[in-house]
């Protein structure tokens, strides 16, 4: 039967678009799904540099995992604990588990401070954690003020199911994208004169989509503002394990015992994760922190919604626990994102392409501002399209971000092996130089012309009808120079 | 810092009491925390009889295990596998582990329908299917109607986030606790008269607490109603596979192929879990099933809220996978549940305690109304109080499953050993047999007061200010007669 008939049939939540997976930047997923590179058997596909995903350092976990055979129920080693483990449901979860998670969120963040394992609480995820958070702190129609660019799936976290409006702060490349003060207060007063309530402000630190840790300065103005105002601040630190340059990882925890004297700890919140330090994404492993008791109590009795899997949780204590083990492999994976991150932007830096600054996560903030055809967000899409279709990568463009400047692509660079990363770069060196040869031309051409028109300004030498200068225009400006007649693009224009 | 401000600070689902889990209900649970039981440390302590947990055959599965290291990523046999099962997070889930489970849906249902692998939708356990489906499926303020007596934890999972109401329909013990149409139709227009939007109806099949099948008269009854009335019928199957006798499991799956002819499927939703039939809640597996398109979709997209652990899926795809060891183990576990059921109820009969006539699920729904000082809700939580602090053991009272006639308990005999087993049944017996005693000793003495008043009705014989003969017929007939001085409820009262 069709489902034509669902309007009335399902929820408002159902029958609606929140969850934001019907939106054009799918598409790029999708031009993956359809034709998904594969070095030796489909060497033409698209390459994934969409997905932040860690699969530098999983060889590490892996043989770690089989010298430690009684950290699996499923061994000889282990198996005395399958009964305990498969029938254990107690939503706080293995007590080992919890302490190992404590340590671990500790030494992630220079041993500077000290978590509480009554503290954590398990979640589905940092999907599941934000989720389970907007249901404790906010009502429908409430806000939280986020800072540009953000996550777009906090759009799916916290709007969806809790009915939280995410209302932006606007940040700007002229700072690298630094949170001001003025930009939060503006932010704010916004909210308030439309007569929204705001209940929290929403950070990632470090940022995804940036790449770059936020500092001291900017942390403790933020709680102080918080308690100031008497709203949440949830700090979502899921690459707090993927710092791998200074300046160092500076964690909320830190600056609220430090540096910011009468800041009110029932309105700071912490989402933490394995997903993207370790590369779990599998493996469903999410972390609320909070520092307001009834925030614990809440989301814990939520967390039935989404636990992890006691295998699982059996599993990381034991190596969570680990403690040489742990520095081994948070030391090597800082180095080899650092070179992964140094072998993209310096491929990029060949050929005139810069990235923001970024000194975490597993992916970079392309500035790709000059190629743009004008500096609209309609421009920024035409140009992903080429890259998607054209180059054949699936990168990010910066308004799916809610990024307020077009021209900026977050590109993924670690869910790959060093083969995969250097055709991504060929690629993009190849389609920033025909782009460079074709712009060189189109400016020699308009130089001649100028010169050959006496320098009359205001004089255009169009043919009848528009049509041929125009196009030849358009074509030598425009990415769109570059598809082949087969691009859906072309067919579609 | 105390948590008294929260109040505006937190949402209302974090302020209010949805969760339903500071209800008197968990006194029980508490007491056995306190000092739960244990056959060789704590022979005196409270046994668990309120948890309703398979641990009857777990031995069959940690023997599999150890026999297919294969299925584990953590072995030798299967690390090969460990990245791409710790990297997978394609909230569709791993195909095979989706085969394997339509493949196992349709044999626990006696292999008379066959499954859709891409109608299996993942959830975190049966909690969060509900969650899930509520959200899928009703806006906040419609209402599921439910038969009486039903599972209380409904109210967490459709209630607390969601918003649904739960509105009875009212079954009776004169019919074996069996629905009727009645019944339905006159909850439905009950709600219909308040205003209220009916969106669902809610089963659970076999049911707990009664441990019994429904018919498929009843299933066929219901999916009519369904169509007819353009309301969602939800059918928790999470014990389908723990039928131990006849009369044999009709799932709705077969009904609605069946016996419905015009039947609307698109209004048919069932949520299944590995928690119960196979005694791992630990791993968190719950399932929705839904024959609606645009369900399967939104619940998909909501799954990544709480999917199962990929390391989880793994193992478990291979174990579902296996023929031969699941008609075994469905077989050997069927024999084991009937066992430990006939030995219950066995036991009860000796002291003349009759259960509800069950073929199915972890408990048995007995009934001790024969005790109750009076037919009163209160007088059921008075002698289940004296249960929990004097026999020691951890029951469930039927008025935490609405039923709405005082006197019945439900009382789970899987999650135990035969030798703790024995020692509830003998705590049940001499509580009752003292019962007993006491309450021939009270007629007795009513009888010779009676024959000695020359049998004038009306007269009675108290004391001055009434207070020692009273008190005496409280002791005689109620079940805090039993209580020693040290009890809390001698305390408190």
């Amino acid at each position: 039967m069709a489902s034509g008939g669902n309007g009335l049939l399902l929820s408002r939540v159902a029958s609606g678009d929140g969850h934001g997976e019907n939106s054009s930047y799918f598409d790029g997923w999708k031009a993956y799904d359809m034709n998904p590179f594969d070095l030796h058997s489909n060497s033409d596909g698209v390459i994934q540099m969409g997905l932040a995903e860690n699969q530098l350092s999983l060889d590490l976990i892996e043989e770690w995992s089989l010298s430690h055979p009684e950290a699996s129920i499923c061994t000889p080693q282990g198996a005395s604990q399958f009964r305990r483990i498969a029938n254990f449901q107690d939503y706080h979860g293995l007590p080992e588990f919890r302490e190992a998670m404590a340590k671990f969120m500790g030494r992630v963040r220079g041993g500077k401070v000290v978590f509480d394992p009554d503290r954590i609480v398990m979640s589905g995820g940092a999907t599941g954690a934000q989720d389970t958070l907007a249901f404790c702190l906010a009502d429908p129609g409430d806000a939280y003020l986020v800072p540009t660019p953000y996550y777009p799936a906090f759009d799916r976290d916290c709007c969806w199911r809790p009915g939280i409006k995410l209302l932006p702060i606007e940040c700007h490349s002229s700072n690298g994208f630094t949170l001001t003060r003025e930009a939060l207060v503006s932010a704010y007063e916004g909210a308030r004169r439309q007569g929204t309530r705001v209940k929290g402000i929403l950070i990632t630190n470090p940022s995804n989509p940036l790449g770059t840790v936020m500092d001291r300065g900017t942390l403790a103005m933020l709680a102080a503002f918080a308690t100031e105002h008497r709203v949440h601040l949830i700090c979502d630190e899921i690459y707090a394990g993927s710092v791998f340059a200074k300046p160092e990882f500076v964690s909320i925890a830190e600056v609220i015992e430090r540096d910011v004297p009468g800041c009110n700890r029932d309105l700071i919140h912490i989402a933490y994760s394995l997903s993207k330090d370790f590369g779990l994404p599998g493996f469903r492993v999410g972390i609320i922190y909070s520092y307001n008791d009834a925030v614990v109590a809440c989301a814990r009795k939520m967390s039935s919604f989404g636990l992890v899997s006691s295998q699982t949780q059996y599993f990381l204590a034991k190596m969570l626990a680990d403690d040489e083990f742990m520095a081994r492999f948070l030391a090597e994976s800082a180095r080899r994102l650092a070179a992964r991150h140094e072998r993209f932007t310096a491929g990029l830096r060949e050929v005139g392409i810069a990235c923001l600054g970024g000194n975490a996560g597993l992916f970079s903030w392309m500035d790709l501002r000059s190629m743009l055809r004008d500096k609209t967000p309609e421009a920024e899409l035409e140009l992903w399209r080429v890259i998607i279709n054209q180059v054949k990568l699936n990168v990010s463009p910066g308004t799916s971000f809610h990024c307020n400047e077009p021209g900026w692509f977050r590109v993924c660079h670690a869910n790959m092996d060093d083969e995969t990363m250097d055709v991504a770069l060929d690629r993009i060196r190849c389609f920033v130089r025909k782009y460079q040869t074709n712009n060189n031309k189109r400016k020699a051409a308009a130089a001649e012309r100028w010169a050959a028109s006496g320098a009359r300004p205001l004089r255009l030498s169009l043919p009848r009808r528009g049509g041929a200068a125009a196009a030849s225009h358009l074509a030598l400006s425009s990415p769109l120079a570059l598809m082949s007649p087969q691009s859906p693009m072309v067919h579609a224009s």
